[in-house]
């Protein structure tokens, strides 16, 4: 029997060239799908994709030692195949080793109506064919870094203590901004007292409120889990349906808040630089030629925090003309203006601080300046926005009455209220949206290009 | 400053007791919520959890060491303090060490009005308070269990070069029985082609289909994410949004994903073994006294794997009597018939497999009796069912005729069948329920208590 491999092992062994028992390698098995297939009159050569590398393997086969030379020679790209050979070392060639096969059998075939022939494809038509675009080697790249990246996040903060919580994805919270929500029904008219739940239900925008609740219990949670906005836009950043990373730790302020997503971030950086390397040097090459410098920049440097009052000083004072030139205090800002900030001003990653009480959301701790809250927004080169965090109000009186001044539903948040009246101690958190840190890790540009079937309006395939 | 320390690695550092270094151990600091405090006139208790492990630290504080004695020995349950003090190691005590305050101060107040005072709630009463219900002893256990476990079951797949794929939650796929499918809309009038998506959209009860798109690009995958059923029925078993891990195989067939079945079960119990042993030692206590053997037991046992017509036949000639008595070729298997084959018969985890084609799903492989299908349902003793999978159907013709058959709509499929039209090779797959795996590795019998906030007919809490 051959020594089933794969092609990530295969490249491991020869990178480890002094390891190897080369007598073991002389009879392995692989399988995969036909990349390439250059066929020549005795020897030929196929470019063999197993799925779990990002590189292929050179498969050679001659008429000499293959009984079926002919009819291997013709198959096409995107054909299953299985390969029996011998591993052989080729320092002096371009990849770093061959099989010499002795054996190929067919496992599924294709033929050459296969849309992923050799040639470059745009993106768009890749959405279209959102089935097969995996096979590529820019979404293979995409989609393995995607899954190593979830598993860094867990990682990171498995290995801190902290408690992953599933968060409902059905909820019934009245969400302000409700025309934003999904609703969730098993009916057509609308009657929801009849309806699954007994009331109207929708799908979460944010599982930050069931977090606060179990970091009472556990001290340090996070969440990682779809959230949903039915949000009619067509842009590059917008889906409808989106992963996102929600922790909240007890016992935290905001400044601790803001060392976990520096720690964090650094971390998920390092890790798909050591995992990833072949899919970061394609990104660079293809995508985006300044990605491994700005990544290695984010790694390196040291996060600075910036009052968004100074900020807004900054902004009035830049030698520059913003799209949106009245820079004043209490607006929110656009991605130039925190790009400028990050790009032009820090030259780094930078958290903005202490944002108006105004323009944020109604659990966030208000300052002792009595207008801005414990805020953060991470603004990194390159993107603008990429984490947002906050301390939340842990007094019971203060919150009560914003929400009553906010014109909330106070009644249904009880629970939530009860968060203070017990044992309601100082927490903070923030929320990371997964696509965007996988568009900032790839260099990808539209957040259609890092979901593996991106919902938006109108758009509802597979 | 005093030091800061979990719990967690108090306990740690009271069990490797020689590697102490006391000297840092003299000034702590410790944070968390009073679960008792037994006041004496001039030295008192208090039993504190920080949320960072299963037990607590006990605190000693003295009016002669303590300036706000009196006050302390009024904080009630619930409460949340900082301690700072000193850490001893007391062998002789029932506890492995205790801490004397020499500073406690308020974080939080408790009021008497706190639900969770020290007696025994039932867990129907504590479902009603799933906000605080993690700060008891049961959900603390639980919750840091369902937590733990999904980490083994991403740690099992990496390690092998699974990739993790987000299949998506809102699908617009014609599913069959769609009366047990949540629409997903943002109209009260059923106008689909007028809706966000300008179809109908609902939730997905399975990503099994995008899944096998995404093993014919990286060979190994699986899925890890909510799914949903609407489904009116008030059982222990059912909730309508739940967790599943779907894996799926290329160049796999059933033997093989059922190895993989086996070698994870194995791997995530040999993993919560290690990680949470002082839950699972609480589970064993209160919950389920049979628990750890039928743990320990499942770990180290071979599965069998049993053809469903042998089933039969010994279901036939079991001297039992079943409720449903009436056992033939073809039918469906209840819990009973299950339980006692994995309990009685076997004695232990049993793959029942080759089931009649009419009774499984439409993508299960056809075997070449030409009536049963290459399916594969895990039994375990004390539950039943626990993982269900099967080889795929590769074969386009085959598939497609019985799709027809079956009165699907062939046409919404079709890049589906793609999957076999272009390089598709054998493959295998299977579903494991998580909360059905927290269930058998808690034994909690209810799925309301092993979600975080359940959802149910008629119950939209929180």
């Amino acid at each position: 029997m051959p020594t089933e491999m794969s092609i990530r092992e295969l490249y491991q062994l020869a990178k480890d060239g002094t390891t190897l028992e080369l007598d073991q390698l002389d009879f392995i098995q692989l399988q995969g799908w036909v990349r390439t297939n250059r066929a020549g009159k005795n020897v030929s050569f196929i470019a063999l994709n197993d799925g779990t590398f990002f590189k292929n393997a050179q498969i050679v086969y001659s008429s000499d030692t293959l009984s079926n030379y002919a009819e291997a020679a013709k198959y096409l790209t995107g054909t299953a195949i299985s390969v029996v050979g011998k591993f052989i070392l080729t320092p002096e060639a371009s990849q770093p080793f061959e099989i010499q096969a002795t054996e190929i059998n067919l496992e599924g075939e294709c033929d050459s109506t296969y849309p992923l022939q050799k040639k470059r494809h745009t993106f768009e038509y890749l959405r279209e064919i959102g089935h097969l675009r995996p096979r590529t080697n820019t979404f293979s790249a995409v989609f393995r870094v995607r899954s190593v990246l979830a598993m860094a996040i867990h990682q990171f903060f498995q290995d801190q203590g902290f408690v992953y919580v599933h968060t409902p994805i059905i909820t019934g919270a009245d969400a302000e901004g409700a025309g934003e929500t999904f609703t969730v029904t098993t009916r057509e008219d609308g009657n929801y007292e009849e309806d699954f739940f007994g009331k109207h239900a929708s799908l979460t925008v944010s599982g930050q409120l069931q977090a606060e609740a179990y970091a009472m219990a556990f001290r340090d949670i996070y969440t990682f889990g779809p959230t949903f906005r039915a949000e009619n836009s067509n842009t590059t950043t917008h889906a409808a349906e989106f992963w996102m990373i929600e922790p909240e730790m007890a016992f935290a302020d905001l400044d601790y808040s803001m060392d976990v997503i520096e720690d964090m971030l650094k971390y998920c950086i390092n890790y798909v630089m050591e995992m990833c390397p072949e899919e970061l040097a394609f990104f660079n090459e293809r995508i985006d030629t300044s990605l491994l410098e700005r990544l290695e920049h984010v790694r390196t440097s040291n996060f600075k925090r910036l009052p968004y009052t100074e900020a807004i000083e900054i902004l009035k004072n830049a030698d520059v003309k913003f799209e949106n030139n009245n820079i004043h205090w209490g607006m929110d800002l656009n991605t130039e203006h925190e790009r400028y900030i990050t790009e032009k001003v820090v030259k780094g990653p930078t958290f903005l601080i202490d944002y108006p009480e105004e323009i944020k959301a109604f659990y966030m701790r208000r300052n002792d300046d009595g207008k801005t809250v414990a805020a953060c927004d991470l603004l990194v080169p390159g993107v603008g926005e990429l984490v947002g965090g906050s301390q939340r109000e842990e007094r019971l009186d203060i919150l009560e009455k914003k929400m009553e001044s906010l014109g909330m539903n106070v009644e249904g948040y009880q629970w939530y209220l009860d968060l203070r009246r017990y044992g309601g101690c100082q927490h903070a958190g923030f929320g990371l949206g997964f696509e965007r840190l996988v568009m900032y890790i790839t260099g990808m540009e539209n957040i259609r290009d890092v979901v593996p079937f991106a919902r938006t309006p109108r758009n509802l395939n597979f």
